[in-house]
C-alpha cells in the first residue's frame, strides 16, 4: 500500500474568516439565506411524494434495522429500468456516485495503470485513482477545437499500453459539454479494441437534451455511475450506484465497504423518486434551462466574459472571466458575501482553474437573478 | 493494489430458498413479523424527539445540500462530550463504523504490517485489514481461561516486530465480554512500549455495566470506533465516527472516501440523539438488561448448553450449543422458518463456528420470551 502520507497533499486552502474546509461548508450550509450555486445541487425538488415515503419510514421506527448489503432490490431494478438497461445488467447501491468511483478505482486500478480523464473535470476521480497507484493522464480540453470534452480522437492521442480506464463524466461537471450517440460508439469501438474499460459517471445526465449510455454499447466494458443527488434533489441523503454487468460486478462486490448496507431511508426516497419522476422531471429540467437563458443575458452583458459550452447539458456551467482581468478567487470570495455560492476554477481544474467561475442553476428563477444582478455589478466593481 | 480477487475469497452461501445473500436480507428485513435477534440492532427506540427533528428537516428541503465533508460541527462535539473527550481530540463522522473501521485499515495498515484480532470477534475488521496488506493474527479466546477475551497477556504473546495495531471491540462482538480499567491501562501501556496502535471499538459501550476508554490511558495512540447503531437504534441510518487526536486525525481525512459528507438527515437525527439521551437510555439499558435474563433461565432448562459470558456486557450473546450435538447452522435455520432472527457461529468465528449462535436481544419483552419458548422446543426437537 502506498503510505496516504505520500499520495495525498491537496492543499485546500479555507476561504477568508474560516479556520476550516469543514467550518467554510456547515457556515454555508446554515445560512438559510444563502443562494446555492456551488456544488450543482438541485434546489427545485418539492416532491411532496418522496417526503411523504421517507415521513412514513421514520414514523415506523423501520430505520433501526440494517437493509440488504448490496440494495434494495426493488431499488436495484428500478434504477436499471430508468436507464434502459433490463436484461444483462446489475446495479449496487453506495452512498452516493463517489463511493460508487471509489470502489471502481479499488476493484480496476492496480499500481502502475493509468487512467485517462480531462481537466477541467471532477477531480476526485483523479485523487481516488492515485490512491490505488495509477497514473493519471488529463487531457487539456478547454479549448473550442475540441468542443470543451475529451473526444475520442484525444483519448486515442493519448492512450498508451498501460491505459485501463478511461473517464467519461457526461455531461461532464463543471463545463456541461456531453456527447453524441457517434462519439459514444467510438468510445465504444475504442475500449474493445484497446482492451480497455469506460468508467461514464452519468450523474447530470437527465439534464441533457439526449443523452447515450457507453453500456448499450460496450456492455462487457462500462462501468455507469449513477447518481441520486443532482436530478432527484437528494444531495444530502448520499445514494447512488453503480451497474454493469454480472461479470464485471464481482470486483466490486469484493472490495464492497459497507457490507451493512447503504442508507436505508435513502433507499426508501429514491424508490419514490424513481416511481414518481415522470409528474416532476420536466418541470425540472425546464425551470434548470430556462435559468440558463437569464445567466446567458448577464454574461452578454459584460465584455470580456462569456461561456464556453452554452447551453450546457447539465445544471451547472463555466462562465470565462480571463480576459477581463478578474480573477475566479476574488469573484467567488465577493459573491460569497453577498450570499451567493459559486465555485472558482480550481475547483475543477488544474491548469485552467483562474479562467473562470463554475455555478450551478437547478435553482428558483428569483435567486438566479440575484446572481446575474450581483454578477454584472459585481464585475463591473472588480473590474475597476 | 492487491488484486481483490487475490485477497477476497470469502464463500458466503445464501439460506436455504434464497438466490443470494442480498434477497435473504431484504426478505428479513421486509417481512414484518420476523424478531431481529440477528444483527444486534436496538429495536427499543420510540424516541419520538429524533423522529421529529428529522421530520422536520425532511419538510425543510434541506436534503437537498451537502453536509460539511468531515460532518456538523455540532455532532462531533456532542460525540466528544458524550465519550467525555472534550479536550485535545477531534471527530469524523463517516457512514456507520463500519466505514470509520475501513478508514483506519486504509491509513494505518501498510503492506507487511500485522494486527492483532480475536476469534471469536468482528471478521469485517479482519477482511479490511487484509485487503491493504496485512497479516492478521487471530488470538483464539473462547475458552474460560482467558474470559473469553482478548488480554493484555494474550496480546503480548502474540506481539512480534510488524505488529501495527491491536483491535479491541470492547464489549466484544459476538460475546458481550468487556475490559477492566486495569486492563484497558495495560493495553495502553502495551501500545506505548511496543509503539502500535490501539483499534478500541466501543459501539456497545452503552450497554455494559461499567466502560474505560484506551482514549483516555494512551491518547496519542488509540483510534476510537464510535457507532449511533445500536444503542440509539439507528442501523439503518448508517452513522458513526471515528475519535483520535489531530496528529492521528490527518492520514485519516487523507483518504476520506466521501468528500461530500455522510447522509445529512443521519446527522441531524444523531444530534437529537446524544441531546436527549439522557431521557432514554436507562429505559433501553434495563430493558435489555432484563431481556438477558429470559434467554438465562431458557438456556438453563436446555442440557448441554450454556452462555460463555453471563451477564454479557453488550446487547447480544453466544448461546453454546455445541454439546447437545445440534448444529448451530440448523438451529438458526429452524428458528429462522418461526421468524425468528438469529446468527450461527461463523459469522464471527473462523474456528469455533460450530460450537454457538449468536443473538441480540434489544428487543421487546414479548419477543424475546417467544424466542425462548422456541429455543427451548426446538433443542429438544433437533437434538432427537
Amino acid at each position: 500500500m502506498i503510505s496516504p502520507k505520500k499520495y495525498h497533499k491537496t492543499v485546500k486552502i479555507p476561504p477568508n474568516g474560516f479556520k476550516s474546509i469543514n467550518e467554510f461548508f456547515n457556515h454555508v450550509f446554515k445560512d438559510k439565506e444563502m443562494i446555492w450555486m456551488g456544488q450543482n445541487t438541485n434546489h427545485l425538488n418539492d416532491h411532496n411524494e418522496i417526503k411523504e415515503a421517507m415521513i412514513e419510514f421514520i414514523k415506523s421506527n423501520e430505520y433501526c434495522k440494517y437493509p440488504p448489503p448490496e440494495g434494495f432490490p426493488e431499488l436495484q431494478e428500478l434504477i436499471l429500468k430508468d436507464l434502459g438497461l433490463k436484461n444483462g445488467f446489475e446495479s449496487l447501491i453506495t452512498a452516493g456516485g463517489t463511493e460508487s468511483l471509489y470502489l471502481t478505482m479499488h476493484s480496476y486500478i492496480e499500481l502502475g495503470d493509468s487512467i485517462i480523464t480531462s481537466d477541467p473535470g471532477y477531480l476526485i476521480i483523479e485523487n481516488f485513482a492515485r490512491r490505488f497507484g495509477a497514473k493519471v493522464t488529463s487531457v487539456h480540453i478547454y479549448n473550442k477545437e475540441c468542443s470543451y470534452k475529451l473526444t475520442p480522437k484525444l483519448a486515442r492521442d493519448n492512450i498508451d499500453n498501460k491505459t485501463k480506464i478511461i473517464s467519461l463524466i457526461d455531461p461532464l461537471n463543471p463545463l456541461g459539454s456531453s456527447y453524441t450517440k457517434d462519439e459514444i460508439k467510438e468510445f465504444a469501438e475504442i475500449a474493445e479494441e484497446k482492451d480497455l474499460y469506460l468508467l461514464h459517471d452519468v450523474t447530470y445526465r437527465d439534464f441533457a437534451k439526449k443523452h447515450y449510455l457507453a453500456a448499450k454499447y460496450a456492455p462487457e466494458r462500462t462501468l455507469t455511475i449513477y447518481s441520486f443527488s443532482k436530478i432527484c434533489g437528494m444531495a444530502g441523503l448520499r445514494i447512488g450506484g453503480i451497474i454493469t454487468v454480472p461479470e464485471m460486478m464481482e470486483p466490486l462486490k469484493a472490495v464492497i465497504i459497507n457490507d451493512l448496507g447503504t442508507n436505508a431511508l435513502s433507499q426508501i426516497g429514491a424508490i419514490k423518486a424513481l416511481k414518481t419522476k415522470k409528474k416532476w422531471i420536466k418541470r425540472v429540467r425546464e425551470r434548470t434551462y430556462k435559468n440558463q437563458k437569464i445567466i446567458k443575458k448577464a454574461v452578454d452583458e459584460v465584455e470580456g466574459t462569456f461561456i464556453p459550452v452554452y447551453p450546457s447539458n447539465a445544471n451547472m456551467m463555466a462562465i470565462d472571466i480571463y480576459d477581463t482581468g478578474v480573477s475566479p478567487d476574488d469573484l467567488t470570495e465577493y459573491l460569497l458575501k453577498r450570499k451567493i455560492f459559486v465555485r472558482q476554477g480550481s475547483y475543477t481544474s488544474r491548469f485552467y482553474g483562474n479562467r473562470y467561475i463554475r455555478l450551478s442553476f437547478s435553482i428558483p428563477k428569483e435567486q438566479v437573478k440575484i446572481f446575474a444582478e450581483n454578477f454584472i455589478d459585481l464585475m463591473g466593481f472588480l473590474r475597476s
